[in-house]
């Protein structure tokens, strides 16, 4: 059904109806677009603001990207119609809009570009896109071969539909000048304010060709006429009318009428993307749209993704395993640190988690983001909901709705980069007249304060992830998960405080964690496992006595990790997770799903998947309990629920999750017991805060090298299944050759020498360092 | 091409292909839906905001009606799919989403209702929706008569797309209890406050079915699969598979299979529609599916309708027009001023010209909403941007943008007000502690204090219409037609002033008036017309020496009226209008059209249609210009421009204009000359102040038939080429019944007697008036 998929750097799905939603996504410093193996595509660049340049064909709400998104038949996409001239047979390639079922089809993701191979009517429709690394452009190329033995009439149709673009000044036609469809149109506004913000906005499309074609057709209506998307009226003529779009839904459509000897072939070049103005539109023909254009595009856009291969190769028995993780994943991770998901006002959590997963790849990047996310704390030592970064940038959508645990991922993301880097250095850096270390202790006596008087920490209208909303609203409702959170948090900074040589604020923070810890474990602790919060209202959730929303992960994980829970507890929370948590897809976040709204505890109960909306494997979270997992040594159970993440190895779960093992999404469907057909499903989305700590437990616990104050700590712990695993690690400008293998105790060696602590210490920049481990 | 066109209270339309855009509206006084022949249809329903609750497979822009909306395969409608369970051949009625080329159809837009009948394969589909009158339901009338002359076996497949409800919580099943497909999600929000808000939402969309069907599926994507919405999956099937949709786009698909005997026929009902629960389905179950709810809804909502019948009946040479007077004009001026457009905020211009025009049909709720809009005048004298009619409601959109001109039009209902009435006790109401007739004056009083040096009136970001925000947002561009309009409004109440006694205050606003017209003459006469306004820097605009945006044609109009034009003035502005305004389509609101931005005029060049999105058949200025020119005595002129708002009797003009006659939409394109292939399209908007202006003009213009305060003034204006024509008019409560024939000097004769002077006096309600009027 998917037929072969070849591992490395190129994913390849065989088939377009298997799974359906399922695509890959391309990006550079201005742009995004994620396509779907049909040939849909959801397209977005930066101005500064998210716009889009192909439009849905009615007027589309702005909002953050969705999961699961829906498409339809006039869903923007990218598609060529091919038309055997002599027979009128149709067919279009990848597979949308006709959808006729081909001959062969392969849908290629790369780490650098997409592609379609399409054998149908004895034609070969191969079509490749990449992206340019800094200017808003789509780069198509297009061969068409003629596979029949003999001679064929063709007429070749690329048909980008550019939707619905606005209400005011709608209009596209072909520009002989410009060799290529231009649309245009106005920013819709009404504020006279908005006319002078607007003034610079692309609102231009474009889609230039390489070659001049044979007819071409800028009305969407025009093109497809009575027939219809899977049989457009205007391909039932010899050529394209030539028409225009006023005020009407422009398409770009062009025609190339050709004659194929047998084995002969035909290449087109197209650029599709905004331009503000002609000017811009001949700077992007000039620039690329060419052979030669197009290779140095391709090379220096391969070279941008390759400075985000990361700082881990390994080579374990799971060869699915080690493609994820030694390609797809540090991709997504970079992706997430370069551009921040491409928004001007990330969630402070996200945007310290995302640079988190970035102190693996490129750690200044993480210094550069700590520092300015420090120089946007309030005075009150409280981060904001959202990092601005563009000048103009607004708090938008749930940023403006206030959640109480920015502070938290301060210690965290700057625990990673420490141990990358041991840079220690940046915590005297003086951000608005404060060090890095005096607004850590602020970010933590702000946490310290926002409790109530049992100790336990406001949740105000959220914490971490958006949906408990109406848990604290009124100013009294408290959340577990932040208590121990911020226990853990401030464990992690008096561990720095410790390393940097600040005894006394180590031992306060130390101390007010322990105090964290007590409250929690006073309050909240249910007797096998830690309640998620206490209302406004006085009442505990999350427990046992609740018929839905029993368990909640996320309390275990940093309970786990905060130290919260005696060993006692920690079997009871495990075993707990094991029996009501675990699924086929993964871990949940909470469970049992929510059949209904709970007034005091808000939206989760009324968003998020899961066929009953939540209950949903929420990989982030799951990412937060592997984590803790690997820190309390218990790898077996880790690896497991990690490699749950990745849809696969088998079909049967990459059929049931629909995605190809390119990323790992933000959640998976969970209500497996109520909602068996929908378990699982992917959400599609790449964004997620999962992929930063993925890797990070590939390199830390699976692989066991984690950085330290001293060096680089070696403790791998090797899943039950596998007798050795190897890695090679970047660290502190050294490599480390890692060897695993079972028929020892335990025992680490260095070049040969025993490491009795397991800690390499020393390290030279530029060696390369030969660690071998037996385990039992 | 179009096959018959009935006269009278149905229009038919025998193709689907012909006018793709055309359709018709119903309406009650909690929703409204507007349905295209093909079948596709847009519903809003007030909650109190305008809400939808079939949607488009995308998260849609909560926006005002687009014109000329773009339709597409997945775009909210109402199909049937039959299917011959024996050839296995399909069609869909009214013709989306197969498209099959149909034996026979008729769409038939009724007063009341909307309907198709459509004949394929041997089988008569007949479709009717109708409204019940104060709930938001669809009511569907199904029946399917086997026409072949043999037994045949069907499957008739109601597929009412319900789109993508919202990303929390989305689902739908089939429900056995009701006997329907609900669908359910939450409305989105982020903000906790919004909670609280939307509790009252009615979040579900129920299709509930008379008669039980043999399959149904209640997710989009099962039903359609890979066929498409052309040829879908599912139908290939014996029976729909019973799918449920979580976390899906819902749709209400339910199949009936069904053998007929030659002749037999099948009827099935369904209602379609929002519910809070399922005890509102229940409610409107019980209220309504079956044969007799059906019936009586029908009966209240013709008698609901049928209270908008207006107070004229016309019997001219011109059928057509008869038709449009008679039935389709006055329930277009229902429609606005019963339920004033489905708006919480109408534009307080609209919201008083709507009314304007229920003077006609209901004064009584004139005087209400000019009490209700003098009610939320500003201490100030002047009028908000939009008047609030719900509780909650606030100003949106356009409304939050300043414009001058609201004071204008309340003289101006006023003046139609007390026409049809009399009721001059109406000033001397007490509203927020002051009368109606010194709130008049307060608003006259800011009109005049609103002006510059020169004594023109300042512009802000806009008058009357929205498109010109960039002349005056600096505070210092005036409007050339709010000068002269201001002038006419004080004229108006002048008038009313003398009439009611008020002997100072009608000689004060006679001055001020006067004063303005003379500096229109003195800052904006430009040799042959008024300019239009004069910008922030000083620019004066729309002037013989502007390339583009020459001549406006509101200020020529409102000049007519106001009296700042001497007769050789209007000689002049009347031959350039004619030279340069008036199109085959109609006149134009100004030529030439622009090209591109003008920076200090501002969104006139960049929005609005014409194929250069601007110089449009703005219907609402053409009426002000008719009205004036009836005002002038030039009936001759303008009938010919009032005939021009109609499309048709020609069918080129309607297949040109693709539109019924069944209303009068607020634009027709312009800009003819630049691009004839779309001018004089319609907006396909039904929304437009150009109704009540017309009606007017039909009553006191072409019948002459005009109230004033001493009773009923007559002076019909025949067109040259009608020898006759009668009419039977209501007014204050008595029947008029008018001949006007050539051959005479216009003599009127009221029940024989010459009446030398032509006003009607000493009106006794009951009777019926016998009027003769013999013309030149």
């Amino acid at each position: 059904m998917l037929g072969p998929i070849d591992h490395g750097e190129r994913y390849e799905l065989a088939s377009p109806t298997a799974l359906p939603l399922a695509g890959a996504f391309l990006w550079n410093r201005r742009m995004m677009i994620q396509a779907t193996c049909r040939g849909y595509a959801t397209a977005q660049f930066m101005q500064p603001e998210p716009a889009k340049y192909a439009h849905a064909p009615n007027l589309e709400a702005k909002t953050f990207m969705q999961p699961e998104q829906a498409y339809y038949a006039h869903h923007p996409g990218r598609f060529v119609y091919v038309k055997d001239e002599d027979t009128g047979e149709l067919f279009s390639a990848p597979y949308e809009p006709v959808r006729a079922p081909v001959d062969s089809f392969r849908f290629i993701a790369g780490r650098h570009d997409l592609g379609w191979v399409v054998e149908h009517l004895g034609v070969r429709i191969e079509l490749t896109l990449g992206l340019p690394t800094d200017d808003v452009a789509e780069l198509w190329t297009l061969r068409v071969t003629n596979l029949s033995g003999r001679p064929r009439r063709l007429s070749v149709v690329p048909y980008f539909p550019i939707g619905y673009m606005s209400w005011m000044n709608q209009s596209a036609e072909w520009r002989a000048d410009l060799n290529g469809i231009v649309a245009s149109c106005i920013t819709p506004y009404q504020k006279v304010a908005d006319y002078f913000k607007n003034l610079h906005l692309k609102d231009k499309t474009v889609f230039l060709c390489e070659r001049t074609p044979d007819a071409w057709e800028a009305a969407q209506a025009a093109f497809e006429g009575e027939g219809g998307l899977h049989n457009p009226s205007a391909l039932q003529a010899e050529r394209l009318a030539g028409g225009d779009a006023r005020y009407e839904t422009p398409a770009a459509c062009v025609q190339y009428r050709l004659a194929l000897d047998a084995g002969e072939s035909e290449t087109y070049r197209f650029l599709f993307g905004p331009a503000f103005d002609d000017a811009e539109a001949i700077r992007l023909r000039d620039a690329y749209l060419g052979e030669a254009g197009f290779a140095a595009a391709r090379e220096a856009y391969a070279a941008y993704v390759d400075r985000g291969r990361g700082c881990l190769r390994i080579s374990t028995p799971d060869a699915d395993f080690d493609n994820f993780v030694n390609h797809w994943l540090p991709r997504q991770v970079f992706y997430h640190g370069d551009v921040n998901r491409l928004s001007t006002d990330p969630q402070t959590r996200n945007y310290l988690q995302d640079n988190l997963g970035m102190a693996y790849i490129a750690p200044a990047v993480t210094r550069g983001a700590l520092l300015h996310a420090l120089g946007q704390q309030q005075a009150s030592g409280a981060m904001p909901d959202g990092i601005l970064l563009v000048e103009g940038a607004e708090l938008k959508y749930i940023n403006q709705v206030p959640h109480t645990d920015h502070c938290v991922w301060l210690p965290v993301c700057l625990q990673s980069y420490l141990d990358e880097t041991a840079d220690f250095a940046l915590l005297q850096e003086v951000v608005n007249g404060m060090t890095v270390a005096e607004r850590l202790d602020a970010a933590m006596a702000w946490l310290h304060q926002d409790r109530d008087a049992r100790g336990l920490n406001f949740i105000a209208q959220g914490d971490w992830c958006d949906p408990m909303n109406m848990v604290g609203y009124k100013g009294q409702g408290v959340s577990g998960w932040l208590t121990v959170a911020a226990a853990f948090a401030m464990k992690l900074w008096a561990g720095i405080c410790d390393d940097a040589g600040r005894t006394a604020q180590a031992g306060r923070w130390r101390a007010v964690a322990a105090e964290l810890n007590g409250a929690a474990n006073r309050h909240l602790w249910d007797g096998d496992w830690f309640a998620r919060g206490i209302t406004d209202d006085g009442v505990v959730f999350g427990v046992s006595a609740d018929a839905e929303g029993r368990i909640y992960l996320n309390p275990q994980s940093w309970a786990l990790l905060s130290g919260a829970a005696s060993a006692e507890q920690r079997q009871k929370m495990i075993a707990a997770i094991e029996a009501q948590l675990e699924t086929p897809h993964g871990v949940a976040m909470f469970n049992p799903p929510y059949s209904r709204m709970r007034d005091d505890v808000g939206r989760v109960t009324q968003k998020h998947p899961g066929s009953a909306e939540n209950g949903a494997v929420y990989n982030h979270a799951a990412s937060f309990y592997i984590h803790a997992l690997y820190d309390a040594g218990d790898g077996e159970r880790a690896f497991k629920l990690l490699r749950q993440m990745i849809p696969g190895p088998d079909m049967a779960d990459i059929l049931q999750r629909g995605q190809l093992p390119v990323y790992i999404p933000n959640y998976y469907r969970g209500a497996h017991r109520q909602y068996p057909r929908t378990a699982g499903r992917s959400s599609q989305l790449f964004n997620t805060g999962t992929a930063a700590w993925a890797y990070r437990c590939v390199i830390e616990g699976l692989c066991g090298l984690r950085g330290c104050a001293e060096g680089l700590r070696v403790q791998p712990q090797l899943p039950a299944g596998w007798n050795e695993m190897s890695a090679v690690r970047e660290f502190r400008g050294a490599s480390f050759h890692l060897n695993v293998r079972r028929g020892g105790n335990g025992e680490v060696r260095v070049d040969g020498q025993p490491l009795p602590d397991g800690v390499v210490r020393g390290i030279a920049a530029g060696r390369s360092y030969r660690i071998e481990v037996t385990l039992g």
